[in-house]
């Protein structure tokens, strides 16, 4: 990766919002945030760091639990303040309560509606470790 | 929509991020933020609500288009700190700049390459107004 786009990190205090999306099937996997440094990392390793706002620190996707995110391909958005990152993801899940996405709840008539499958036990994957978010 | 189940709007001072992907592709559309306000109408009536940051206010997607999204069904994250909405586009792109997807733009090795194609013409769409974003 010779260059590195330039990205507006001003309007939320130095971080963008990222979207990641399974490369293969399209469903959408998570949504993150990203500073300068997460994103220059995943550009040139080619796996997704993210910031970690809970912790306030870069967070490299799959540094606990081995479920890497490989980069597939990196869109930029309009306005160049949001991130779009086609993934391989590996291991069972992208998100830390073991669902194969955070997206796992589906609003319904009667309120939110479970309707994906736990792919990983996050007891098992995390120990007594809090998972970052 | 009996019940709107709550978000944390807390951590973004009073906005959640929001994934808008096609319904049917699975394309990414857009990136953008809600409110509360946005958050209950698009539920509400079904079509797609923002809070416009560079304005400062509510915002219907398609107001000024008339590319209203139709809302087919609304997720929300693990946190609760995020929305994915899976929309029918109306019109012929969700993008201001006239493409189908804001993300028309890939990192390439020379930088960014435009991969999208347009799709409307934004001047005739939008006349001298700015649109929204």
């Amino acid at each position: 990766m010779s260059a590195i786009p330039a990205l507006d990190f001003g309007k939320l205090g130095g971080i963008v919002p990222v979207v990641t999306q399974d490369a293969l099937s399209g469903e959408i996997l998570m949504q993150g945030f990203m500073d300068r440094e997460a994103w220059e990392r995943t550009l040139e390793e080619r796996v997704a760091y993210y910031y970690s706002r809970s912790r306030g620190r870069l967070w490299k996707k799959g540094e606990t639990s081995g479920h890497l995110q490989r980069v597939v391909e990196a869109w930029v958005d309009c306005d160049e303040d949001a991130v779009l990152l086609k993934v391989r993801q590996e291991g069972g899940g992208a998100c830390h309560t073991g669902y194969r996405s955070c997206f796992y709840r589906r609003v319904g008539s009667e309120g939110l509606e479970v309707v994906g499958e736990r792919r990983f036990d996050p007891a098992k994957v995390y120990g007594e470790e809090e998972p970052p978010a």
